[in-house]
């Protein structure tokens, strides 16, 4: 379903998030709560109940997509994060490791072992 | 085939830019030979004969993880090389669009943006 | 006004965005048009409709912002667009030459002068 | 007053620094007595001793302008500096919120929320 | 020797590693053993076996520009495995220092001194 | 000889600059006229004047670092002209091209291959 208000985003986006990494959802609006409450709403509402919920890409290339971005920039808490959305949606660890091998010839190896290093402490659930 | 020599990679790596895009695979060889011959050796051993030779990752979801590292590094040229790879392995040009628009969750809009412009200039195949 | 639908989010981004530079909302409608309708409900929508539409910090603020994020990010083009729109709020040319002169210190003297080459095309009106 | 000497550069910078931030400026020159101690005449001298001391632009657009381009480039330690530098010189929580909402569209949600997350580690006086 | 085979590739990238930063080869191994043992074939054979291994720039020269690039990178881990093979290839800790000074320009200073901090770790053993 | 005065410190900085790339300090000035005089002081005197003018280190290992940060930071205009005056302090244009083929380890080969591109219209004088 596609948002009309600005309150259905927020719902659907919440929905969406739960689907691939509820504990995230709750913990950026309960970290943002006492500093930046209004950027929790676009946290979940843009990304999440907008883009997210677009028909035409399926979750899991959209995954993809987000977290070779994630290593090209190298913000690391982030890419946690979708790391384990990717595993939510479906991609295997070896998936996932392919992945950021691959990031080595476009980011450089730096970047790529982060990740990789990223990766296995998300696998260790640590 | 995995290789075993150098040599084999440099023809397997070949034999693999040609299946994405064999004209890109054509251009860097000649445009390196007068400045950088061994970096041809590299760009298509290294990459295609090693990496995209993996098993364990299908073609359409290595293209999706580079158009979206290369967006976030705002390299173009070599994101338009990827663009036609990512239509030559079976992306939709509407799922390319979705990833890019997707991007600006995570690279800002200036990127995604600048990402959709080069993937105009390739489907009008300028 | 905050917009409450989608739709009133789009109208209102359309008049903030006449606000800092007309011209440019209506460029990247049409450029957008043929190739990804849905990026200018975005661009317009979000950018403009929801954050420059915030109460709590004043335009030349957020120009000042803008302008300096784009130098970090080398983003030419959209640094051309916010130049403009820095002097469209009421920023001086002399004001603008001073941030990138002050941006020589955190990005490098490599981006702060092509900001300010930046800056002396839109100046010059080229 | 303009510097004419690199001694009084340092001087004058040091009287910038201190106005925005004294105890940054402490830390970096005893941070950097042991390993790089001319490095600390430049970083008081040039940015604070030259650019900072230019009229033609206010302090509280100066760090504006500072965040913005820190927030962009994800160095942590020096964007908490410069968060309190703008608390200093006259800027609100809330404005620096907006700021890094704002970067949001620019930057992307991951650099802008680790942005949002650093104000909240220096507003708690951590 | 210029390798024929991937395996020694292999053997030559350990040598090669073993001459400007032995634990370092080892520690990579380790660490990638249990999350992504083939990384470690190509963290040691191509950029080792392959690239270090080539004639035509000395070893001092690689290092200088190795950690010119990482600091503009920001990826500190591997920085500092940098620093320590630049000791080792015959850099002295001043020249070091004289280069990330030196970056100030280019990456700004921020970059700059998250690099001289990170030496002075390495400098102090930890 | 170190420059007291910050008029000194220009006119050594133009010397510097002479030694390593004259018609790019001509350049400079003259681009920077009608724009931001200040800054035409700025970046020949705090880089030429001061930092360049250190002893620790030769002016071969500058560049060579010069170059390597600006190929990752992907800042192709200073790039050239930094290639140009690598040239002029010794280094062979075979000897830059390793260094930027090295640099796909660190960057990534579409920086790497930009950078190599670059080269190729110096060498060629275009």
């Amino acid at each position: 379903m596609k948002p009309n208000t600005l309150e259905e985003r927020y719902q659907i986006g919440l929905e969406n998030l739960a689907k691939i990494d509820g504990q995230a959802g709750h913990d950026v609006i309960e970290s943002l709560k006492s500093i930046a409450p209004d950027m929790a709403q676009y946290v979940i509402g843009f990304p999440f109940g907008e883009i997210y919920n677009r028909g035409g890409l399926d979750l899991r290339s959209r995954e993809i997509a987000t977290i070779s971005a994630l290593c090209a920039l190298g913000t690391i808490p982030q890419l946690k994060v979708h790391i384990r959305a990717s595993l939510n949606v479906g991609l295997s660890k070896e998936e996932i490791i392919e992945i950021f091998m691959q990031m080595a010839i476009y980011c450089g190896f730096p970047k790529a072992l982060n990740a990789i290093f990223a990766a296995k402490e998300v696998f260790e659930g640590t």
